[in-house]
């Protein structure tokens, strides 16, 4: 465990197949081309390109980024050279933050008038309310105790973490609404605005905390869970799959973290001083 | 200063005349009644409270809250009793967080047809993007380093920490768009999503860490600079002024944060131990 494992510089599996089909750069309607600039196993990238990838017909050209070494193109229009980044045309504007890149892939591309090409309902602004609460809990609390149990390097702290890493996932669940028509978070058969906010650490709690921590999210969450049936569409929808690099990719890429070294990454650092992610 | 202050009860001032306009339900064009459930201090509360006045023509009806003795009605729509809260009709349905309430409000109650009906612009993706990249940062910069100084006990910290948040007004500042027809944040001369993000703490900086702390805001921002033009146009505008108490109210109800005193809120809390706001 001691070893050093380097990161990786380029997506595999599924992944792979799908950077390498959009290397280019073509208008989209708007007669703007869209960059994105990601890094392979970045899970805040991973949910900008499951949007662009769910919106349907979104022309863009993806970028990986090493997170070490960043090029000029990025620093260009984005300074501090954090992904994920959207280019937007060829004027200087570029988003940041994941959230807020969602809400612009809605905004500009998302059509509430066609089944299925849009994120969140816009027919139904309390709806539209819950799953925003929803994004927020997952933000706010979710994540940072994902974070603190991958990084927590004594046993007994790793036990209590975990448990409460586990806890948040039971009260992502209770948040979901009945499995009426499907498992994603609404429980319809397409893939949503919350179900793209916690998606990336699904798949990491999966194969990376497995790895390095034991945890069995299957045997805590049995399939015919409410839990169980958002995985299975999860799991099964064709933007994740297409955004999806194997196991090893984040295996790999995470020991950084789960060693807790000095320098990874800002989330890592704003966990141990304690203060919020960044 | 070591004496204790109560907290109000109730609002002051223009804030209360408003209260006192607004104490009967009655139903909006769809049929429901609005409830607005805040404490006559609190920041979030305002955010909610300007964004309903700004809206216009917005029936509804404000409840004040003790904090510290929740009523039935509130913990029966909202079992966690915090404030901000909007009950919508009868049947239960309850939202939480300013935010997102905020986006509620706009969806429900905003139009894009009508000018100046609206928080945020419809018509233009990209800058409703840069819209919510500022929110966000307000939230998770801003509002933290306010609370950070406010809390400081020792001289040395307060020094710091003032620093660090005339730095993160600064960056405030350095965000917006050029007063082209007006002081408000995207240059416009009406009130907008940012503008009721961030005003709150802009009063609350003026009066409350005036007194507490000597913060001279005028004098860190002169009248013509862009922050300047900001604070005379939030000054000037009449959602912010309905919803604004006499400032001998803000500054009875901070003392509890000034002095840094235990228990005194989840926000206060968090600060001191570290962790992002809750």
């Amino acid at each position: 465990m001691s070893k050093q494992i380097n990161y990786r510089t380029e997506c595999t599996g599924e992944a792979l197949k799908t950077v390498n089909a959009h290397k280019e750069a073509k208008s989209d309607q708007y007669g703007e081309a869209l960059t994105l600039y990601g890094s392979n196993f970045c899970p805040f990238v991973q949910r900008v390109w499951i949007a662009l990838e769910r919106l349907g017909g979104v022309e863009y050209r993806y970028v990986e980024i090493d997170p070490y070494k960043k090029p000029k193109e990025l620093l260009d229009v984005n300074p501090k050279g954090l992904v994920p980044a959207l280019k937007i045309g060829q004027d200087g504007k570029c988003l940041g933050e994941s959230t807020v890149i969602l809400d612009y892939l809605e905004d500009r591309y998302g059509n509430a008038k066609e089944k299925n090409s849009y994120l969140q309902p816009r027919e139904d602004p309390y709806l539209r309310a819950r799953q925003r609460l929803a994004a927020d809990h997952i933000n706010r609390k979710l994540l940072p105790a994902f974070y603190r149990y991958l990084q927590a390097q004594e046993p007994k702290d790793q036990v209590q973490l975990g448990q409460e890493f586990v806890e948040e996932l039971k009260a992502f669940e209770k948040s979901m609404l009945p499995a009426k028509n499907g498992g994603f978070w609404d429980g319809s058969d397409q893939l949503g605005f919350v179900d793209i906010q916690v998606a990336p650490w699904i798949l990491r709690a999966d194969n990376v905390l497995g790895h390095y921590r034991g945890l069995q999210l299957d045997k805590v969450f049995n399939e015919s869970s409410r839990f169980g049936q958002f995985k299975k569409a999860l799991y099964n929808d064709p933007s994740f799959k297409a955004t999806t690099s194997t196991d090893d990719l984040y295996v790999d890429s995470y020991a950084r973290y789960a060693e807790n070294r000095p320098g990874t990454s800002q989330v890592a650092d704003a966990i141990n001083s304690g203060r919020g992610l960044p």
